[in-house]
């Protein structure tokens, strides 16, 4: 759609983006015009840009292109990757390269609309993450685990069409996230997320979850977390910045079928979204 | 360069192997309008991609590719990346997906000749790859590890430009490779390189030593190797595909100046290349 400012839909095969997966990305959700959470995704686009040492493009810059892009597609998912750039041979980022930045958009996919309030059913991958401190949280775009996991999800899918995530453990058996989602649990009134120091990206919906629960008083805890709690806590929910909150309403033989928690924070994002 | 088979040097931004690194790559050591040692690279491609499910393009399609690349450049360095394509948003592969292939030329590096024969000064990165068995061996382009690596001996190299490779740990501190490169020990005798059952890629040129060595009744052990084992061993050499096998000569305050073994490898691999 947009690259380096220019309309268009295709890169240098030399970008560093194709070659090592070196760069970051973001989906925003967009609405009658506007990105969602535009300073939260910006920020966190800073952040990641700097655990890579790739020079964050301008917001104003990334600003006009995406106004550009709003201008065409108004409601829909926005993509925004930016890149190291073109460089020379080798794995050696080159100071002199400049960064690629990418827009691409595409429609809102069709998730059945209860899942928001009846729930979903998700399931554990059999693929662990691996750990990997240097790049934990980021939102890079080395993502073959996910690619893998979504692949066994799918397989999941062909015998129970209403599968809706796959959540990912890392080798020591501490559950992480969900495929293209965040993860959080209510135990005893208290709201728990797992710690993503070790790999696990740190979406701005996580960000903003917990936001939330500071600014209401709800306590929060981001830790280690077995499947054993997961499986015992009162509710369990994912978050992303597409999907909003989903609640679980199954996953592994429990099932969940209220989530007073998830629904008072759902409606709570929803308000500052609207 | 060439991309599916048409000169040209831009993929979609759709592709998936900018999305999310999904694909494999080769690269390619051409001499005088000649491949040297295809049919491993081939093997190689096809059991990587196999490991991530993608369809390995056909090997007569590949090799009319590749001829069409050594028309024009018949001496230097030739790239072959293969991506699982194009597809929908997603992390899913979708089956329909038509896998992506890309042509690359660079010149040889001008690497300094007497590093293949007086050895190369090496250094142990502070970066510790990550274990995922389930992408260990394969030279897919998730490559955020040896990105962050070469960055750091980038940053060494500004003090001391003799420095030629950076050799990387597991977080268990098994010494696994070098950064662009396979590692080799001689111990008593015996070959001893490191398991890669859970992280690093294993080369082709790692291949052809190990198959070099059990041609010529040399022992030879695949299992861990610590930094303190590897310090004291008779003899250690890195080797790929552009490189060739390059003794080591210093590494971290210990240093060696014979190579018998690593110079008998060298020359038998050089003949089957001649």
């Amino acid at each position: 759609m947009l690259v380096n400012g220019i309309p268009g839909n295709t890169i240098s095969i030399r970008d560093r983006g194709l070659l090592y997966g070196d760069g970051v990305f973001r989906t925003l959700r967009v609405i009658r015009g506007k990105a969602l959470h535009w300073p939260l995704h910006y920020l966190k686009l800073q952040h990641d840009c700097a655990k890579l040492a790739i020079a964050c493009p301008d917001e104003a810059l990334l600003c006009a292109e995406l106004d550009q892009v709003l201008a065409q597609h108004p409601d829909g998912v926005v993509k925004l990757i930016v890149t190291r750039g073109e460089g020379a041979r080798g794995y050696t980022p080159s100071a002199a390269v400049m960064p690629t930045r990418i827009w691409d958009f595409s429609p809102v996919p069709d998730y059945p609309p209860e899942w928001a309030t009846l729930g979903i059913r998700a399931r554990v991958c059999s693929l662990r993450l691996s750990a990997q401190p240097r790049l934990a949280c980021v939102k890079h775009l080395n993502r073959l685990e996910n690619v893998l996991a979504a692949a066994e999800l799918n397989d999941a899918q062909l015998h129970d069409n209403q599968l809706a995530e796959g959540l990912l453990l890392d080798a020591g058996e501490h559950l992480i996230e969900g495929i293209r989602s965040n993860l959080f649990l209510v135990v005893q009134g208290r709201l728990v997320t797992p710690d993503l120091s070790r790999c696990g990206v740190a979406g701005i919906q996580r960000g903003r979850v917990m936001a939330w629960a500071l600014q209401h008083g709800i306590a929060l805890e981001v830790r280690d977390v077995g499947l054993e709690e997961a499986a015992h806590a009162d509710e369990l929910f994912i978050v992303n910045s597409v999907i909003g909150l989903w609640p679980v309403r199954e996953m592994e033989q429990r099932h969940w079928s209220h989530f007073p928690v998830a629904e008072q924070i759902r409606h709570g994002l929803d308000r500052q979204d609207a």
